[in-house]
């Protein structure tokens, strides 16, 4: 597998998020909107304010952190410091943005919980991405994300350096265990799939036993999941697949377990934690008041 | 602060969450739907599954889960073990489910994900109440949130035994540093909000520096915010408040560093790491095909 | 209770509001449009249109009838003579707004129903408050608001002059006498809703019956309701409270009988008609035809 | 004109309402929920409670606020003592209903406060109906109707004896004076129109001087809008349409004014007043807690 | 009946498509976006290309297709060439656009589907208006029309020059065969329909048995439906009619048949098949990359 | 390519098309429902209905007519009598549904509508399966789908035995020749893509010119889509390829020139002409009214 070449990586079409941005402010506006806010701060102060990283890391979902400071303002101006998918040290300021102080105030959490969230993504993508540099093995993302923001979580994910698996149950076959037991053979179970997917629709397979595996290969698969195994088993595993399929090592891998599984020469590692337990990335809105 | 009675704790009206889950579905069976199940599971198959913690935690969401699961299968039956808000032992059974093989399947990731980010949300929370157990602390969540699940994930606080502070930007005024900056003074600052809100509606204020902590006092404030501070300055400020205001200490705090906040005698302690950063709780749907 | 400052009210947020001008317009316009503008008024003709009060009252609402009229015409041009929560003399203009007729004319009665309405609210809503002037008490609403339109009624009682009570079942804790019966007792019903309600929330409980007042100050309630009372029993009531909670008066308060019961030291009359029967204010569309 | 025959008239279908019945819940629980009836009435408590009118008037909506209770509660069992468009006593009861009491406290609000407005524009409908009566002359309702609601709000005029106007832009031509002006006269007005419009859209005018009366019916318009006219002068326009086309008074019509117009002979009424500016019925819910 | 005037075909009100073209949109982007045009087309390059017919027509649907592209690039400039309602030859460019590659690349597929079918509607109302020239036959569709794009289909048979009938079950009475049969006869359906509708409510009553047609005709009905009757039928149809009545002809009427029916003399020939088996119309995007 | 094996064919999961019956029949009843149903049918009428073709073909969308039905009247009965994706004689009842009268009248159209288009697309898919039969070609779509019933209308062409290409831009890559064009090069555009998608999607490239077929095959394709290409074309460019990728011949394919393009030996023929304008297949619904 080829290095994720991010230069490519288009911002997602706005059509796509702006229900997402939209039900993010109103969740947090409420019916009365943001009465601290209100109450306090004049209408026509306008202020500037930095998002700064607090620690290190990597940034992901600065365009939709800004389409929420936009959503409520749109006089805000923006200047991007550190693009979607670039490295941050710990102090750097990402955005600086410029609009009505209370409008900024009132999105600000909205903007921060999205960009937090997405960064923290993509800072734990790097981190393992680095972890197993050398070893010629890409990082994957699963289904296991928040529900509702699986496109943005998946984009940042790129963003860190890894790479998509499935987006849904319906862009490729995945047979999973249940699956083949209740085909009652590994056979049977890519055969109906097979009948059943368009042309353009690959199939992968979970395997769990090894002596299986040259009979699934005869199948014709596009990848096998090696499920739970260790870097030994992995290994033997890519020895007997041998190029016919994509492997794919799975199963509660961790920073600290991913170099050694990619070590055996698999071509993916999958990766749960990823979305669904990466820490948010600390960031914050530095509000400039020296002007007020 | 009296302990939390977690008996009284109503699970939401759908009519509130299932807009999302409807959502959550359509993103993961997308347009075709689930290609891998509709394939190889026969339509008039019905199987059991074990909804099965694989740690041990504290369960929350299986109403949300349950739901997730009727949807596409109103014929389903749940037998509940390990009902929202106690605890489950790692290998316990949280709820069995009987159903159609087909939408079992289909349902699943999308049933797990809020699953696990609801129990291990809830999960973190009962430890770090456990950590604090004795100081009298509460500890409540921010609006650091999942964007949309604000509801369900402040529920799944109070099941961890915590508490919920504001839920939006406006059932509570919170007066935090930027306002105050730009009202000028504390007390200004506070005069609007009292002119601005509701009879209703309570006032709460950032503190950074304990010499402002009496004038703050002798606005009425309901709450003062503590953000920051080491234990001794906690200490100090509870000292000062003396039963004039409830106090709340903020920032950066862990499980490792919540007992020794919680000591210094402070009402509560809030917590964003509780929903931006709690990592997915582990739990798998066992499917049982001895039957098939 | 100091008096309500309009000159803190921030509109609302449009993202709060933005679907309901949609689905006025679209309920106005149907499935075909305005047929009669359509077939008669020429595409390129602009007119200027003046939003006359024909009586006296209070605007309110201004700010949603012109984003109903640029929602269909987003090159009109308004100028704004009364702002919202101004007054306005029979015969005066609210505003002039400057754009393509035919969608002038289309949009008319979905800005004027709101406008209407709103000021018609915000019209009572004085008219009241001037009734009470001079007492200290303060004007309140309740959530007998319009299915959809709480927010934006709300924001027109503050315009009149009033202030708002619980915008939700969620913000506050109000006990009523099903709530006391249910619980068995005053005391178990607050002390349930201590335990249950964030330190945010306020509660405030109804009381029907001198007699039980003093045991419930005594468990701390923030607010007392008290519910179809004369004037004597309130003055009575609120010598009893001596200020240890905040009084409401409540149930079936008119214009005529305002006064009498404010003048009983009150802090709060809280009156649903300000609401759900407030007539509507009338406003109408002059279009200026000289220069077609 | 018929008198209208109330017993056909169908329910709306739920279709068409249940979204805004569902947004209505929403608006009013937030959130969080209802914390009160959350915090203190047990989960399994049911309860009978009685919708109640506190006035006389004619009842409408009831189906509408039924649904609102099974929205929470689908074990909602009802029995209709008053169904919609009959009339009701003061002290009477509408319906009752047996339910989880918990469900019926929170759904309380939300479903009188539509049944209030609704049998509130039944109730003065049927007022000026009665004020009518022997004259021959229908009350019609206008598109001066509440914001998505106007479905509910015309049906509402019906249950009281009234008909229906227009529902919207769409479904008929009414050219008023703005349109007139721009077409330069009223014949080549409706001469657009009828170029524009499909073979089943009637067309209606607005006529404010008598003089043009004679031209307007040569042009064979279904109905033409006498606006603003005394009673003298409706006769006088009666008179010359002489049944040639549907002849409707409007323009600031109140119950004691009605009666006056009617007499002219008009064959309809219109009124905006029923649906912008009725007061609420008064209606609530008794709840028997003897059984508690 | 005038021939229809297409100079006055006012544009649909955006408020009332854009939910349409946003779900389009978000129908072919899908999760992840255009995986092609973001992987190969860079962000920064412009291009220009003409939406060019590939067949001889009449185009509609030209301003929804352009807000389709502009929904993905607001910086879309276009050209009208061949305006709504226009006739195109085979080859000729009705629009061209200039703007960003890549987003003109992903909206090409929803923007294309929109205006291949309107035109396609647009194209064969056309052909059959031209069949029926000299007859003075008006050509109108019916409510065969595609789920959820009647109002754009109904305007697009406008444009080729027909007229529209009922947009819906709700603007008009059409008493068929199973309504009249469960009346227990025609004068009992109409005598209920008239008592129902609102006085701009027009009705029209399918006839099969010329014997009844007196009997109805005497009802006053405003329009007959003579369904699948040949051209010597509907002819003594409208001889006995004469005048009294608008007179349609209905019945699998198609391009081959139109002419000899609308020769019988009747008003209106409707004609599900304008919109219910209209083949698209051929047109295509030309992207110009000589530029490049 | 294997035979379409229809009995694996799921019905799609309601969930993802509710919203579209909704809206369908939302669009048809309008604010005021079935003026005609509900003025004449009495509401307590039960009555039997058959749908019943009036022309020979296949059958596809009848779970979704009878949800269609059951929307209105949850009481409805259906007996399946032609399943869908099995043919049907004309004059054959696909279904018999008994229920309330009114709703199954207003149900009608909405219900007819989706059946009539998806069996149609059905039909004429059926047609060409079968003018290939025998040369081992399979019959595919395209995305030149009805916006918003993409996923009804692809199950519909697998009911008639064809196969389905991309659900949307998201799932697969297809590189086009404006792709190939803004790359500079095939190989360019083929690895940008490889580059960009994650490791199950598969990539097809649009091939016009022979000459360039073995350099993109070296490049390792999954399909290749051969344009506008004549039958002895498209045979040459079947041996050139030899199995090394799937090979789609497409352009303006129609039924009758399916067949000789199929026995060129391509795998694929895809017909934009299925869902763009197959037209709509002819079914009615008779009631039974002999036991009224």
């Amino acid at each position: 597998m080829s290095a994720v070449d991010r230069s490519s990586l288009a911002p997602l079409p706005s059509v796509i998020y702006e229900p997402i941005l939209d039900a993010a402010l109103r969740e947090d506006l409420g019916r009365a909107g943001d009465l601290t806010s209100d109450a306090i701060v004049p209408r026509e102060l306008r202020v500037t304010g930095e998002l700064r990283a607090r620690e290190e890391g990597r940034a992901a979902g600065l365009d939709v952190a800004l389409a929420v400071f936009r959503r409520l303002d749109p006089s805000v101006r923006a200047d991007i410091h550190i693009p979607d998918g670039a490295d941050v040290a710990a102090g750097q300021v990402i955005a600086s943005v410029e609009g009505s102080a209370r409008e900024m105030l009132s999105a600000e959490r909205s903007a921060l919980n999205l960009l937090g969230r997405l960064s923290g993504i993509a800072t734990v993508t790097r981190q393992i991405v680095r972890a197993v540099e050398g070893t010629g093995a890409q990082i994957v993302c699963t289904r296991k994300t928040t529900p509702l923001l699986r496109a943005l979580e998946k984009r940042a994910v790129r963003l860190g350096g890894g790479a998509n698996h499935r987006f849904g149950l319906d862009d490729a076959v995945l047979i999973k265990d249940n699956h083949r037991a209740i085909a009652g053979s590994a056979a049977e179970a890519v055969r109906r799939a097979r009948a059943h997917a368009g042309h353009l629709v690959k199939i992968e397979i979970e395997v769990d036993d090894l002596t299986e595996l040259e009979d699934i290969l005869a199948l014709g698969v596009d990848a096998v999941l090696l499920d739970n195994m260790d870097a030994a088993t992995l290994r033997e595993a890519v020895g007997i697949v041998d190029g016919r399929a994509i492997t794919e090592a799975s199963g509660g891998i961790t920073p600290a377990t991913a170099a050694d599984k990619a070590g055996a020469g698999v071509d993916l590692l999958s990766i749960g934690w990823l979305t669904h337990s990466a820490p948010c990335f600390d960031v914050g809105l530095d509000v400039d008041l020296g002007t007020v």
